[in-house]
């Protein structure tokens, strides 16, 4: 039983810095009063909430592309809520809304920080977090505006059961391109196939693991989508075709890196490769770089997740309590599917 | 006086492959027959060689863009020709075109590898190795399509008295940008600032390189257009902002590398810069990229010529046969401004 309750609000605030992988101790669970909104405020109570590696970032003081998260402070996250109680005109007690509330029970909210979920969302509220929200356009921004992609050419993706790897797997399929997945073990890569419809899935443990995407590449790759770097980036840079691009949303296998890796510099090699090969790498934060075309990926999206052509397998966890020991797992791959804490009942 | 005549054919090949940096006895100049031209080939007669860093990538067999030179093969190089002899329709004795003939006195060539030098060109032949040619053309797309200049922005630019940082340099400061180029010695830096109009030059050769260059931008860089590699972006990467792009055209400082340099490995540290930073880095090669672009590129760079907006300052070097010392200078910074080679007369 989800042990909410409406007099008190738990919330996990950071409560060290990591040194390396985060450890349980990093976060607290305290308990506080529960907040009152002011005018043109709103309560909410958080339902879902999302769990996403970039927050491993902002757990860290070294400069980032967002602000750190205070020593203190409560964790951000995105979250799906309900209005408990609205000093708002726009919203009324009951209603579902995605917003930033964090790591807590329950979170105020202004009007600007509040979106309603759709009608077609009410079904699913969860999917605002992954299929329908922030991941998902994070996979199709890239893939679409850096990766553009092209009938024939070859996609690789790793985490590709992952909120974000999932759904550039599924859109490079729908866009013609032979599409190769990397995950963590065989269950998943099993998955990745048989469900997500990846054209190959090779397991980033195998001892054997570069020469099998070397052998999933026959044509090289024009598409590799970064958002794990490390040993999978290692085995996919000889592989990269002239002309290459390369949309790059994350990191997740260096967040945790304390020194750089010992020598050879490599960094000239990296440079010679995108000269000689002229590819095109770039960076990009979706909410920066990307929220005006909102719309644009919604009215692609849901048709394609209403039609099944588009899916994204949920890992939810039961309880703030756990959303801690979640993350943790999250950064060594051992959830199956987007992350998602069930903080809340779905019922008023 | 130049030592050209009109009964055989001297002619630079590659003797052997350079270890590092090339030395006088990698490239060995012998004398072969005159060539005499087909059916709907013309016999042209070298008068302007370009020599280029690019070519320093061709006489090695490491994979790169193009096709290495075979060992005993002419070294490969656009020149300024007068054609002397015609069995083309479209071409007639005397007329002045653009081919890429390579380090010899004479070579042949079917109409498809001609291009008639426009009127304009007439009085300066050799701009079209230059200012109205493959450097200037580089420097412009890369700057344009990649680089998206805007107003008020920083671009830094190395090499900035050289063919092709010197327009890049330029253009961005009729786009409205802050410019500061980066040059070899006093004498270059004076030139960039006072002839070429950058906001600021640093010599790469002081002991504060690095400091100057972050005085120089205090707003940090917008664009960092890469064409040196080694030291140069060592600088650059702390200063670049949020959003920075990074067209790479050329790693001068890089091409006579043996070996990577010893560690740590920055490779996950360039990565992570430009995740963070949200930062776009594009090799491109000029001919395979852009060449359908020559026709825009033309209708802008030659009215800014005409009108002096852009100026290319030339170090013409007289024979054939200095032509290997020369390119050696190229590859160490010793030119002061495009390198041409005077091989033959401008009179038939």
């Amino acid at each position: 039983m989800l042990k909410q309750n409406n007099h008190s609000n738990r919330r996990i605030v950071l409560a060290s810095r990591p040194k390396g992988a985060p450890v349980p101790d990093n976060l607290r669970l305290e308990t506080a009063d529960l907040p009152h909104p002011d005018d043109r405020q709103v309560l909410l109570r958080t339902v879902y909430l999302s769990l996403d590696p970039y927050m491993r970032g902002r757990m860290s003081d070294a400069e980032s592309y967002s602000a750190p998260v205070a020593i203190g402070e409560v964790m951000g996250a995105g979250t799906v809520s309900r209005v408990v109680e609205s000093k708002h005109p726009d919203y009324k007690t009951g209603d579902w809304v995605l917003n930033y509330g964090g790591w807590q029970d329950y979170s105020l909210a202004d009007g600007k920080a509040l979106k309603k979920l759709d009608d077609d969302l009410l079904a699913h509220p969860s999917w605002a977090l992954g299929v329908l929200g922030m991941p998902a356009f994070t996979a199709y921004m890239g893939l679409m505006d850096i990766g553009q992609p092209k009938t024939g050419e070859t996609l690789v993706v790793a985490a590709a059961t992952g909120a974000v790897g999932s759904v550039v797997g599924q859109v490079a399929k729908l866009k013609g391109c032979h599409t190769v997945g990397i995950a963590g073990g065989q269950d998943k890569c099993r998955y990745a196939e048989e469900v997500l419809g990846f054209d190959t899935c090779i397991d980033r443990r195998a001892d054997d693991f570069a020469q099998r995407l070397a052998k999933a590449c026959p044509d090289g790759i024009d598409i590799y989508y970064e958002n794990v770097g490390g040993a999978v980036f290692d085995a996919v840079m000889p592989l990269l075709n002239t002309s290459a691009r390369v949309p790059l949303c994350g990191l997740i296998a260096q967040y945790n890196m304390q020194a750089l890796p010992e020598g050879p510099d490599r960094l000239s090699l990296l440079m010679g490769l995108l000269l000689r090969k002229r590819i095109r790498i770039q960076g990009f934060i979706i909410a920066q770089d990307y929220a005006h075309h909102y719309d644009e990926f919604i009215q692609v999206m849901a048709p394609w997740v209403k039609q099944g052509k588009i899916q994204m397998r949920e890992d939810i966890v039961d309880g703030l309590e756990n959303a801690q020991q979640a993350f943790i797992g999250l950064l060594q791959g051992k959830n199956f599917g987007k992350l998602v804490v069930r903080v809340g009942n779905d019922s008023l």
